[in-house]
């Protein structure tokens, strides 16, 4: 297994170690599970793996849950009623939930390893792709390459001025001083008067006028830099830091073909466990077991489930309208955290336009409209036909407005807003799905959304073994949002579950 | 077609401008194209489009040239005679020279769609593969988000210690001053105190001691920042803008299964008109047309091809040394231009433990040990089973010190380095093979070493129609060592002949 170890050279415990190894479940022994999103699956699969009677309640008619893909001939009906069809051509999808999986999500990546579940690359950051606000050169999109190469070199040759006048003294020794010049001349790509100015050093970071050839094509020309003060009032140098966050941090993957495949290879192994269509209203526990009354949404018709023990992954937006007897301090806890929501839009043009015309190969497009950003699909680069953008993506409260329209409407705005980016929106759109978070049936939001002081009112609380309840999700994690947070909950959850059941046995 | 358009709004003229459509052609009109390279079949492909008769002649078995991919059962023998073997399992390959699409290859990326040749993603910056350099940080490798982060972390608190205090009056307005405090703040994720320090907004770039986890694992910490001055004095910061340069910058992409799947594609495409095993001893041209003289391999006849005109691709490494009755100014810049040379070894691990142990999926780690980099496989990510590192990527001097050796030999040596920073590299060796470009027999070198001085004097030279004769490739372009360059080259070369051609014939 492996450890973290710091450039002090002792090993930090990381959340995530590698396989479960759990020992001596007593024989029998039974957990109910309700949900089969990444934490139900989770938790079934490792508590079935140490020898644990499994049964699984989901709501919808596959596994998943928020790990959702919509490709041509599915269905969504909004809490609304709305009913939308996705007619996106065979290959294309969209993934209206998460959608990326970072380098270090590790409980993640192995549990597609050991499932045999297919990752390909996903570019955050692509310095060809724009960056555009609507108030700020004249509309017109910047590619990212211009604003991080500009913005860096501009701040570079700002501080070289400053070196050698005695102002960094304090700071550094007169030598690092030397070395921090050398260096600001590399990383901003200054020149010999360590200037950020028109010349090949800054050319070959940002591009050129017109590109070096073969030949005796038109002879290369280096291209003019973005002033620091238009980048400084643009307000764009925002985007540089997006891909340097720790979970946008290239590497960055994606499962291939949908983001549904895992919960599918889960859904393989678990298939005998799960019950499908069964919408929970009650949870009630004795100290004997704990039972779960839910509707047969195919029947009708009220039914129970019951074991000794539970792990209840429902979102705490579901959770919070049902009737459950835990601890006060849990129940206050399950009300505590409201839910974000988002919305997205898969839009299929009929040709990838961004790709043959702009040279945008994957990567995300950042906005200050109303759509956010626009995402490039990384399946199927560089051939020929058609191609599903993620033509929106934004939280809070732009998604309730996109819900208050049609369908049709939504569609129609997005485009609208995107064509001020692509212009070619308009003749090569093609058809696309809306999903707004706050409408969708088996979540009631996106995610858990703690603040610091409900975490530290509640938070502890939330996931106490209360009798023979716990609960486990993104909403019981510290990764918001996030699979991984899911996973690694329900992998805590099912430790302590395990460490309790054999400890109450022996 | 795409214009690229700059800021200003005026159309630059770019080298690569889609299509050819190269109209007229005579009836008959043949020509020779010397070398089965990028540039030769480019040039083919392009003139048999147009109406052409074209035939090639190569020297190797196969198209492609020095886009070349070494797999299981392959053999190399080198200029020396030293004969290696590829061991590699059925799947797993090397590419010993290009290995990798820019986005900005139009050309390149063009040509592969229009044959249908599969690209996949590839990590040029991987944040969590290594900068190594053995006598700093006691030769522990660093991961590169430590040193990117902290490096812009630094540099940001120390400028944005300098706002406000005057120094900077003459660059910036007041104005602007606060923003570029504002600015720095989110670049260099300085605390609210403007610090780089340890925290939150560090952590959340450069990662945590201990990772966020999820139910009640142990508490998330934040880790401790490499201070700037033993950056500085490390000077482990060259490694941050290897990535942002316009020629690696993401997108980056590489043929799906091998360098060679493109001159396979082309190879489909002109077998009718491809003689393999062909090594040209002499080129001669009269008024009337040129003729080749070469060996054929497989029988050692001395055999003769002719056509009107010949494009000849063949490395200026190898055409010095052949006889062409060209002009004295063409044989002088043939003359001029030395070649580079590169050393790869391709190594494969019984386990991708740089996967399952240090989580570094792709990307480059970076070293001042003569194996210069250690880059990590883009196929067959997060999968079982085994795996081939490019295990050493050097130029120059240290090339040549590792073909001093028997194959074996530069293997061991290749893995006394490689295990001072992946220590696994003893238990998991499987096998390897080692190129040297100066020893390849049908370049001589890697490609063609470049200075101001000889390209103010022999470029144009080198590129004019000299009688029947014009040449393309690398060494004919502005992009030297790269397939772009050839391909612009090539298309450069049929353009200006083709005109001749019609102009002469009208």
């Amino acid at each position: 297994m492996y450890q973290a170890t710091t450039s002090l050279g002792y090993a930090a415990v990381p959340p995530y170690r590698g396989p479960m190894k759990l020992e001596g479940a007593p024989k029998g022994a039974s957990v109910l599970i309700l949900g089969a999103g990444i934490a139900g699956l989770v938790s079934a699969y490792e508590l079935r793996k140490a020898g644990y009677k499994v049964q699984i309640l989901e709501f919808n008619a596959k596994a998943g849950g928020r790990s959702w893909t919509l490709r041509g001939g599915d269905e969504f009906t909004e809490l609304s009623g709305i009913k939308q069809v996705c007619r996106f051509d065979k290959g294309q999808y969209i993934n209206p939930g998460p959608w990326r999986i970072p380098y270090n999500h590790y409980a993640m990546l192995d549990y597609y390893k050991e499932l045999g579940v297919a990752i390909e690359p996903f570019f955050q950051v692509n310095y060809n792709a724009y960056v555009h606000a609507s108030d700020t050169f004249s509309g017109q999109p910047q590619r990212l390459r211009h604003v991080q190469c500009d913005y860096q070199g501009g701040v570079s040759e700002l501080l070289a001025k400053v070196v050698g006048q005695g102002t960094l003294d304090s700071s550094l020794t007169k030598e690092d001083q030397q070395r921090l010049l050398e260096s600001l001349k590399d990383f901003g790509a200054l020149d010999s008067n360590y200037r950020y100015s028109k010349s090949l050093v800054s050319s070959a970071r940002r591009g050129y006028e017109i590109d070096p050839g073969g030949g005796l094509m038109p002879v290369a020309s280096y291209s003019e830099p973005t002033q620091l003060g238009d980048l400084l009032k643009s307000g764009l140098w925002a985007a540089i830091s997006q891909g340097q966050l720790y979970e946008f941090q290239t590497a960055l993957f994606q499962p291939t073909g949908g983001m549904d495949m895992l919960p599918r290879a889960f859904e393989r192994e678990l298939k005998a466990v799960l019950q499908f269509n069964a919408r929970i209203s009650r949870i009630e526990q004795t100290d004997k077991g704990v039972t779960a009354t839910y509707t047969d949404l195919k029947t009708g018709k009220t039914q129970h489930a019951s074991a000794d023990w539970c792990i209840c992954t429902l979102p705490l937006s579901i959770l919070s309208q049902l009737d459950i007897n835990v601890s006060d301090k849990m129940k206050a806890a399950i009300a505590a955290v409201p839910y974000d929501t988002a919305f997205k839009a898969g839009i299929q043009f009929k040709r990838r336009f961004w790709e043959d015309d702009e040279r945008i190969y994957g990567g995300i497009t950042r906005t200050n409209l109303p759509i956010n950003r626009i995402s490039y699909p990384m399946a199927g680069i560089n051939q020929p036909g058609k191609g599903v953008l993620m033509a929106a993506y934004t939280f809070g409260a732009d998604s309730y407005k996109f819900t208050a329209m049609t369908p049709d409407e939504r569609l129609q705005k997005v485009l609208e807003y995107g064509a001020q980016i692509h212009p070619q929106y308009h003749d090569e759109f093609d058809n696309g799905i809306t999903v707004g978070w706050h409408r969708v049936p088996w979540s009631n939001g996106c995610y858990g959304l703690w603040t610091e002081e409900t975490r530290k009112e509640h938070y502890d609380n939330l996931c106490q073994i209360d009798g023979r309840i716990l609960l486990a999700g993104e909403h019981a994690s510290y990764i918001p949002g996030w699979q991984e947070g899911a996973a690694l909950s329900a992998r805590d959850a099912v430790t302590r579950l395990h460490r309790r059941i054999v400890g109450s046995a022996s």
